[in-house]
């Protein structure tokens, strides 16, 4: 697990050195006579500044003369707001995802539709009405709030079943919304008394569960739903799972365009960025920027051949809190953040499947950090309610290890949920002057929503 | 003291909305033919994006079409890294001043020395060889890190005598750097053995105490000692201390220049930021970002009449691991935050003086917050140190505030020191166009060192 996760790190880095040299980013103006670009709109769900930051420090080595480059370096334009509609200034990522993919503003819940729960037209939307190709990849289930905010309509985030039948009835119906539609999600497609997809295959949807399956593809349209749900974390698997969806997407969104001479508008998730604040795991949400980081890499490079190709990235908000420094310490200890080997998920799964007796044998070389014995005694002393079922009666165990790897690593959380700081926007491409400073969330979404003709 | 506060705060607003649509700032280029502008170096020590975000929704109102506007909104470029060349990824305000005036990363604590502690030139210094005029304008002592990195040269920051002295012995011999310096740090000039008051006044320098001798001052060079160490804080008196002391400071300048026909530097530091961050003080961050922001709008005001200046605005760091959102609740409730009528340093202070049975009639028009009986239980139950001297004995009173305000407004901390994340950087004016995307802090520096000339 160590070699291939630094592995791919490494790489990422040797790779992007040699490649940024030539592709400094092109920020020319889209006139009027000049034929609309593609738009790859790429959100880091949770992916404030501090994440950008905290995977910079965490593929560099202290004590060099520079940083490690990263496919993020010569992006950055501005920051934007995120607030939603609501009796608060914290958004979630439903409210999030519909500013971003509709230019309005909604209440916290909300799947494209506004605060009076009218729906919005979308960019995926607006582009399909104009001939584009569309589509979106994701490493979660493609009915979670950000994807379903660019495809569907529905009064709360919490309708994955509603939401699944959405992008399947507009294929049924005929007239849907996405070319290419990459994530996870197989079981709620497919669930006790309901099985959309042969039906989806009848209508000439390509429907496959297999990643591997992508290399097979010819053409659009496809729905690949590679998981039950999410997909798993990057930390755990591997950390090019985005760009290889990425890559495919491209191919066949490419072709597409090639064939009817339509641009494309491409919305690229690194979802689980989220996920891995939601649960303070530092080491999780350096995996998950690095798996994103990878694929806005893929983009660059497709950028290199396709000129016409505006890309814009951006997040919904930052989650948890993050923050490189804790407990009144002047350091961020990113070597040991960078030795642990599994996320929290994984590591408590495994834990509560031992006896106490084998915890220790188990964790030493997952979470390669010098325990002291009170750290292993807080360990061991950890309570487990029998009674408790799933994810929620590993929460004592989640909490003994963030205790400890926050001790170690210095990573300052102060939330499980999200907070109202403002987040990068980055741009290059034509078009990319009309993002920058300090810009609403929304005014993103009217910018991108304009290129689309 | 609620309505100066406020008033203070939303005054500067509608003023910024009236400005802001006359000054829309320009970027245009320097060439070698224009004439070099003046350089406005604006610090906020310790301010974060999230400072940024805190203090621009702190005087928003939550459900109105718009946020409040702000000095800064139309001035974001870009980021930077603030990491020293030391065995930390995490900076202290020493070497992050001496990266921004020097172009050099060091260890921290560092004065304007390079890591084998030799001397490197200084904005300041290259200025003052092209016969600019130059000065410092700060809320802390003027022989903190922050402004003695840009003048003077020391191993240790700690060394507060020091470089007093060398800013007293500068003029001594007639070389001195500094046309206009106004901040604190009186007790360092005249301390016990040493009073460099008359001496310096002989050598044709204007030596004040008082913020209002500056009204008198007709021309430089001017010293301004306003306080024995820094300033009092701006929530516990006003939000334009920074902005009168700018104010003046350019008047002196723009006058000599005038005279002498070469543009100016001068440096900004909203220094106390940082001490609130330290503190993990929210409603005082969110009154030092407020007085700093009233300073940048003297700046730009200045820049209206004035446009061959640049204005350059970063931070050395963040502090404090401020986030907006805590405890797993989607809120940050800026109402409860703006309702606080003091730091924690006074109310800690007027606490220890008074007995239990007053504390909570003086507290409760302090705090302004519905305290629970738990909340009101855990303050009385704070026991003191009598054998515990100064600041160290408030300590446990200002842990209990430090609870109640985080529970009641959800304000996220992580640290009582500083972070690695990355900040921001704003420009506008000639020159601003060097500046944008993600930068090292030492880029600045050598950007503006080459626009000396
Ligand atoms: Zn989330
Ligand atoms: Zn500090």
């Amino acid at each position: 697990m160590k070699s291939r996760a630094l592995f791919s790190l490494t790489a990422l880095s040797v790779f992007v050195l040699s490649s940024c040299a030539t592709t400094a980013p092109s920020t020319s103006a889209v006139t009027a006579e000049s034929t609309a670009p593609n738009i790859i709109f790429m959100i880091g769900d949770g992916m404030g500044f501090e994440y950008i930051s905290a995977y910079r420090y965490a593929i560099s080595e202290l004590g060099q003369d520079e940083l490690a480059p990263t496919p993020f370096d010569d992006l950055l334009v501005g920051a934007a707001t995120t607030y939603p509609d609501d009796d608060t200034w914290v958004t979630d990522s439903a409210a999030g995802a519909t500013a971003l993919a509709t230019g309005y503003k909604s209440y916290n819940g909300a799947i494209g539709l506004d605060t009076h729960k009218n729906p919005q037209q979308t960019l995926m939307e607006r582009a399909r009405e104009h001939g584009w190709g569309t589509g979106a990849v994701v490493t979660v289930q493609v009915n979670h709030a950000t994807p379903a905010s660019f495809f569907t309509h529905h009064p709360s985030r919490s309708l994955y079943n509603d939401i699944a039948d959405s992008y399947a009835t507009q294929v049924t119906n005929g007239g849907w919304s996405y070319d290419v539609l990459l994530g996870g999600g197989y079981s709620y497609f497919h669930r006790d008394d309901v099985n959309w997809l042969p039906q989806l295959t009848e209508q000439g949807m390509q429907v496959i569960t297999q990643l591997d399956q992508l290399d097979e593809i010819q053409q659009t349209p496809v729905l690949g739903l590679f998981a039950p749900k999410a997909l798993p974390l990057a930390i755990d698997t591997r950390t090019d799972r985005l760009a290889d969806m990425t890559q495919h997407a491209l191919r066949l969104l490419d072709q597409q365009s090639e064939q009817n001479g339509k641009p494309f508008a491409l919305m690229i998730e690194g979802s689980m960025i989220d996920w891995c604040g939601h649960a303070n795991d530092i080491a999780c949400a350096v995996h998950e920027m690095a798996d994103f980081a990878n694929a806005v890499q893929v983009v660059r490079d497709y950028m290199a051949n396709n000129p016409n190709t505006l890309l814009v990235i951006t997040a919904d908000h930052s989650t948890g809190g993050l923050t490189l420094g804790q407990g009144g310490e002047y350091a961020w200890h990113t070597d040991k953040v960078m030795g642990i080997q599994n996320s929290f998920e994984v590591m408590a799964g495994e834990l509560a499947k031992r006896p106490r007796s084998e915890w220790r044998e188990y964790l030493t070389p997952v979470l390669n950090l010098p325990l002291t014995d009170a750290q292993w005694d807080s360990l061991m002393a950890v309570q487990l309610d029998e009674s408790v079922q799933g994810r929620e009666r590993l929460y004592p165990i989640h909490q003994a290890l963030l205790a400890i790897v926050t001790e170690h690593t210095r990573t300052g959380w102060t939330t499980s949920g999200h907070t109202a700081v403002d987040v990068p926007i980055m741009a290059a491409g034509p078009g990319a002057d009309l993002f920058g400073g300090y810009m609403n969330n929304t005014e993103i979404a009217k910018a991108l929503l304009k290129l689309v003709r």
